[in-house]
């Protein structure tokens, strides 16, 4: 820790204050990307604070929600890329919220908003560590560091591929730092190294032009729920096993070391029981590596959402001719989400469900990184010098996003490191994070660009 | 027909107008049992329509939504009860009216609205029918005439049954005209002779305290919406099955007079295909008695609704904490709803769904009268004479309705007569009523109210 660090952290202790009323400003501006609510008024917002710290900014067109993109030169001739994203999930259900999503509020040390974490927090918590090292160099930063934040991340990155495919130039850099990262449980500080993929889509069916009183139609006409139940039955058994031919087929099981990564990895059983009032876990699982390795290294058919026919109070007798589900295939090396698409479509049809339609709403493929690669080698050098803690490598994490574009047209290892704990409700009502890893977050980031800037 | 059908006929065309006014207003005044949506002041409203005619009339609590009671009496010693109900359906799906549902319209000779013909127009069609008695009889009543109005209706009755065995005295008489009657989709009146019980029920299941990311728990957290679908899919199979044990064990079998009735009546299945837009019909049906057997006397398990997580716009990627399934169950004699709802939790519990709960909305008994019955043989003769059309007779039907209380204790026959259609969308949007309709179905009731009480 030579003198620079320490004025470092000065600045940073001293300014937090600021930095965390930047982050509610931010917080208070919905950009929910799912219900097209503030997105423009946001990323307008975020490049204002771009910038403001001297960042050459521009919003950019995808075909959907704008792209941010900023770059302040450095001193040395290494680039360092930040992604980001400034949409959120919706505040929804609103009822559940203690304050509410839109109106941040600190309680105890604890900020609560929707996307207070995921991912504004994280963003600002990186602009707090520039301002920290603009202090500390006289105006310069010891590296080139560009900013790229997308407005489409909670619905599936839908234009970010081919933004990125067309501005390699513009988003060229030796390393990646990834939207997120945090500690465990535990207050250890964790390096994830790959996401598994996703395919999203609507299943629906529609069985007649309009609803139908049941007592009329019950026993002869057909039913748009029945048709969507049986339809589902058939995509997974209630041993969890997904039922589409092919599905498994191209996975990649996790390696030894993968496993050895993951034992040193504490275990999260007892922890998830308690928050989510579970009383067991899928499969048999009952903690330790099987659990760890199954919640990362195994693909899901998960059901997001169920909507047909009368939902309100008391009874209503009618037969539906609507039905759909919203479902997340959560995908593991090598799976593609197009190629889900394909097996999902072959298998609905094979089973007699021609009449069920399928929206793609959104893929990513899996991605990883290699834990040899030297930036990560740095980044879990800086983290423990912060935190005072050995690092959690997590060698896949159970989440997804879009870092595969990344690694695969940009050839960039990818790091994470944030301000996120397991208790942060992301997607949940209550999303909140704690302002004093909000701190130790941005002491982190500002060391790991000043020792990548330094070549150290 | 004599000089005072003549008179009453003559009233009935000449007074039109106003009684479609009376039944605008009425319908005018939302009374959705479901959502507790303006009953107290619709039963009021009904009542005052009652004592305005001189019927002594009561607004009597019954622990749910009130029942209206009015009585008159009239020159003979008989009696005859009407049952109607004074509550409807939800308006919901509303962006699918084309005008408001509790905002009538007449458009080219058919009033729009919620409840017009289920069953707000059922009712005033027999005020008025009383009104032209009144007219051509000196201000007498053939006989005494009795109106029963209940309000839970359309949310299974909950509290009907309770209230006739409480107030036999008060509601005794020689027959009982039902809520509801018409005409086919070729304009013969039609005789309704039974109605299939019903088994309501929500099926809910909670897996957790709270919705969770499903990258975080997708792959080892139980999910309510699968454990729901799974439950389901267990009821009914595709080849519409119900696949709970002993379901079918206390089913009677159509009689072969049953099967010669149904033959009489036409074919519903090019009207069926071509009004709610369908390819086909269940379990390899296409038209005939055997459609016809089918909708009325076999049981059913309709999936009435669906909900589970997210269900806006876009994806969510969440795992949800909790699912539910409204679900009827039409039943034929000799099912009983209670036997049912005790067969339906043994077979969740016998197939792992012991985390599957049952909340039991409402039940009726399936019940029939004798179509040898001398009040069907008048109700016939009476309808033949108005329509100069052979009157259709239906041995079932396949709605559900408490008439088997009064069958059972008020040893009452009960026959139907009314003002619907086969397009008249009963719970569904665009509710209507054929104006045209609504006078035949007046004379109708007018006549069968003197004959029965002339005694001929």
């Amino acid at each position: 820790m030579d003198e620079k660090d320490v004025k470092i952290d000065q600045y940073l202790d001293a300014n937090l204050d600021g930095s965390l009323a930047e982050l509610a400003a931010l917080c208070a501006q919905p950009s929910v990307s799912a219900q097209n609510l503030g997105i423009d008024d946001c990323a307008n917002l975020v490049a204002e604070m771009l910038k403001k710290r001297g960042f050459a900014t521009e919003v950019l067109p995808t075909g959907g929600a704008p792209v941010v993109f900023g770059e302040r030169k450095g001193r040395s001739g290494k680039t360092l890329l930040f992604y980001n994203h400034y949409d959120v999930q919706p505040g929804e259900p609103l009822e559940l919220w203690e304050s509410p999503p839109f109106q941040p509020e600190i309680r105890d040390g604890v900020m609560y908003a929707r996307g207070v974490v995921d991912d504004k927090g994280h963003f600002t918590s990186r602009l707090f560590a520039v301002d920290a090292l603009l202090n500390a160099n006289g105006g310069e930063l010891p590296c080139t560091v560009k900013f790229v934040l997308e407005g489409e991340e909670e619905t599936s990155s839908l234009h970010l591929h081919d933004f990125v495919v067309n501005n390699k130039e513009k988003l060229a850099a030796d390393a990646c730092v990834w939207e997120y990262g945090g500690v465990d449980h535990l207050d250890q500080p964790t390096q994830s190294l790959g996401l598994r993929g996703i395919c999203y889509v609507e299943l629906s069916v529609e069985t007649a032009n309009q609803d139908v009183h049941s007592g009329l139609g019950g026993s002869i006409f057909p039913n748009a729920a029945w048709r969507l139940v049986w339809a589902l039955n058939t995509l997974k058994d209630e041993n969890e096993r997904i039922l589409i031919p092919g599905f498994y087929d191209d996975i990649v099981p996790p390696t030894n070391r993968d496993l050895a990564l993951l034992d040193q990895l504490p275990d999260p059983a007892e922890q998830y029981r308690t928050q989510y009032g579970l009383k067991g876990f899928l499969k048999g699982l009952t903690g330790g590596v099987a659990l760890k390795a199954a919640q990362v290294f195994e693909p899901t058919c998960t059901i997001c959402g169920l909507t047909s026919g009368y939902q309100g109070p008391g009874s209503k007798t009618v037969l539906p001719a609507k039905a759909s589900a919203k479902i997340d295939f959560r995908l593991v090396p090598n799976q593609r989400p197009e190629k889900v698409l394909q097996q999902l479509r072959a298998h609905l049809d094979q089973h007699g469900f021609e009449d069920i339609q399928i929206e793609f709403m959104g893929g990513d493929t899996p991605a990883r990184t290699d834990p040899d690669d030297d930036f990560v080698k740095l980044a879990v050098a800086t983290a423990e010098e912060v935190y005072q803690k050995a690092v959690q490598i997590e060698p896949m994490s159970g989440g997804s996003g879009p870092s595969s574009i990344f690694m695969e047209h940009l050839n960039l290892p990818v790091i994470s490191a944030g301000v996120a704990h397991p208790g942060a409700q992301m997607h949940a009502p209550n999303e909140n994070m704690r302002v004093d890893l909000y701190l130790l977050g941005a002491k982190h980031i500002a060391r790991l660009i000043k020792r990548f800037g330094d070549g150290e």
